[in-house]
């Protein structure tokens, strides 16, 4: 599979990670981009869109006629989830496997979907963050937890974001819970002088939440024991630190035959 | 003044923080050691208690008597708020300069004996905190917000300790608001998904509390602007680190003629 | 001052830094911006230049003849050491307060542009360096060396970077020079077991350069003391982080009647 | 397993890491501290040892007679590379478990004290680094070598410390290397314009030793990839820290029936 290249159909090539992902395609050796999937540019080529590597790529509206037209490996959707959840059906009906970076998807859409992979054997990648470092950061934690019951996640990102804790630190927490019973962190007869300073929790791990211009996205999680702390850092400045975890998904779809969710479980 | 010897007398040789200050005295070019006030050990020497270094030091239990029968320039008190009071009026009567460590002295306090310094053109110093390094982050907080509008603090202790935030959490926060307006930290419109992570305020200016076995004593101060972080950090693991405070307290006494609350006072 | 106008000329639109500096005038209350000076661009608009906010403001190739067009307060010149030092005489014999920022100027320049700011009895700022929180990063590690004599500088920059150490690493260690004497830093006997891992020295001040990509611009400066680190770090991802200290620069320049050298030195 | 008490005999009692361990055993449920081996002290009791809990223990001057007096189930040897090889054979002998915490093992005494556990079908650990951090921050700088190619290492310690780099950062590098190919930081061009800046190289992973005091032992691993980076770190401040490393390698030494080097290797 290393020497024989992969052609690549993408979904969405105007958006922020689409033409980051466009540049990544080109770039890299064994990839070759087949075509693109863009609503707006039926019969176009990628070097008639503006902010895009001005490629000669036919673009189509649609995926079915796109598939019909040309023989592909992979689909990389970067769209939305409803766009998404159908192209990934049209991508299983033509045997091409898809890799799909959301956030969208219930647990019933990718019950379904796996579904329908198992049935064709045919890998699948949905990724909800495809920062290959962020996934890093949460699988070391949760390994981390094991022997450090202790942790607390401190989160940072620029003062235009509006939710407070990220995803991130939440799927970090998360994570973390499946390797440590609840806990309390901190004194038993901890007192806040001051409301809020100890964070916000989930199951007992402490969160705190940064806002701050000149910030990107950054989080760092912290483990306690006597005498040691040990400390797991991200910090993310722009869309490009999305790219190695794309690629990793391509590659590695095509060595499987089931769908995987999250990037986590398909580094080791 | 820098060649001549500075006599001191130290009042609570057995604490945590008398003990190194005994050390300290000891090992100090052209600081000498007269005498130490210790209640419950009159007429002993220093080298008959335990856990402070074997010194051939006459003890006293009443800082009067003790002053009456020897020549001081200093006295360095670290005893309790009641007694480094009543220390310090003593100290003044006998022309002897007082270094006194305590957080418990009310404004009331600070006032009048002020005003006794005035009088006796004595200088005097009162820290509630001697560690440099954590003055300094202070000072130079309250520097960078004349030039950062946007800052939060995070500090981070040992998972025993009982108050959050700590105290120099709360001074830090206090010297800022001295060169900066009111405001609310983050985007107007933010939402905290999971109560409390983003932190307590005062003023606007956030401050998040971590508590975790393994740390001791530590504080980020974070300024944000456009494109940029400034971050002022202290970590503190031990009392040593209060030592350098009391060393500049003693030089500098020797030169005011005022009372001087606070080392960042002492400090340029 | 704070309610008048500042009129300012700007040479070197088309620049990284001269982009950004067009940006924030247009952005900033009483500022205005009056004209350009742009080589190649004689009789266009700012409107016309790419990269450049549309903006209807004349554009000169010469600045001579735009200060006999225009009457200005201050000249921004963001072009080469050759040309801003031209441009500051012509701006002195006009009246202009002149705000350079490069690093090019001898110290043969800096004098002689000093002694006829003395004769015009007119303002001017030559600044290496307008990214306020570096120079508050130089200004605090000079403060706290009184303090602490042990310092390590580690600088971390992309690896794209050719130099190694950064100019703002030496100019910290030069400022720190003056605040402590010569020492060398670690153990006496310290051996270094792979050649280089101690870092590099100036005046006993070991540096530390790391290059990686996902790095931008950062550096740590960490002071030591018994049983305590005071740490001073700042991070810089993009230009917009000079552009408060070239905002600061304008506005201070206006108050002056001497040449500042080193935004360090308008910063109190 | 979990429910049964483990039997445990001590030798080394005295010393930094042995008084500690002595605290742990008595600590833990489950473990019961048999004996304790000690060339000086044989036919007392460990409460009559200075700096030693004081326990109603005996003490042997030798582990043969010790362990024909006494039934126990694990070894921990806190004592010297020479001891700890003689005292291994004899456990073995008994059918006692070895702990043992050196790194002054030769690839050949491993070898040969793996053949004798093969033979013997008995468990036991030798562990360079008790330390359940830093093993932690070893394992996953190795695993995030697979993904990120680009790494640096900041170690920071004490200004006592003799040798530079430290043992850790040399451990870590090597199990980088078994992860990523050779590769040279930084530029191809890059110039070191002071020397040593740059730091030292293992396969071109670069070093940097940082010695201050205030510091005790502490490590950073950077990782860089295009718009991120990922930061390990673990910060150890006394030796306290190792204690869960004894206490998982004693749980798990009584389930293995071959040698394990390295606390790496327990730890999934």
């Amino acid at each position: 599979m290393n020497d024989q290249t992969i052609r690549i159909v993408l979904a969405g090539p105007r958006g922020k990670m689409g033409s980051e992902a466009v540049k990544m395609v080109a770039e890299t050796k064994n990839f070759e981009l087949i075509a693109a999937v863009d609503s707006r540019n039926n019969g176009k080529q990628l070097k008639d869109l503006e902010g895009v590597l001005p490629l000669e790529v036919p673009v189509y509206d649609d995926l079915e006629d796109c598939l019909i037209a040309n023989e592909c490996d992979v689909l990389i959707d970067l769209t939305t989830p409803e766009t998404g959840r159908k192209h990934m059906e049209i991508a299983f009906r033509h045997g091409v496997r898809p890799v799909v970076g959301t956030t969208g998807f219930s647990d019933q859409d990718v019950t379904e979907l796996s579904q329908i992979a198992n049935e064709k054997r045919l890998g699948a990648v949905i990724a909800p963050n495809f920062a290959v470092g962020a996934v890093l950061m949460m699988k070391f934690s949760q390994m981390a937890a094991k022997y450090f019951q202790d942790v607390e996640i401190i989160e940072q990102h620029h003062d235009q974001k509006l939710d407070a804790p990220s995803g991130t630190a939440v799927k970090t927490a998360q994570m973390i819970t499946q390797n440590r019973d609840e806990k309390h962190q901190g004194h038993p007869d901890e007192k806040e002088t001051i409301q809020g300073v100890r964070g916000g929790s989930i199951e007992g791990i402490r969160i705190h939440s940064v806002r701050l211009p000149g910030l990107v996205a950054h989080q760092e999680v912290l483990f306690g024991g006597e005498g040691q702390t040990l400390t797991i850092r991200h910090d993310s400045i722009n869309r490009a630190s999305f790219m190695p975890g794309v690629k990793l998904a391509v590659e590695t779809v095509m060595k499987l035959d089931t769908l995987v969710y999250g990037l986590e479980n398909i580094i080791d």
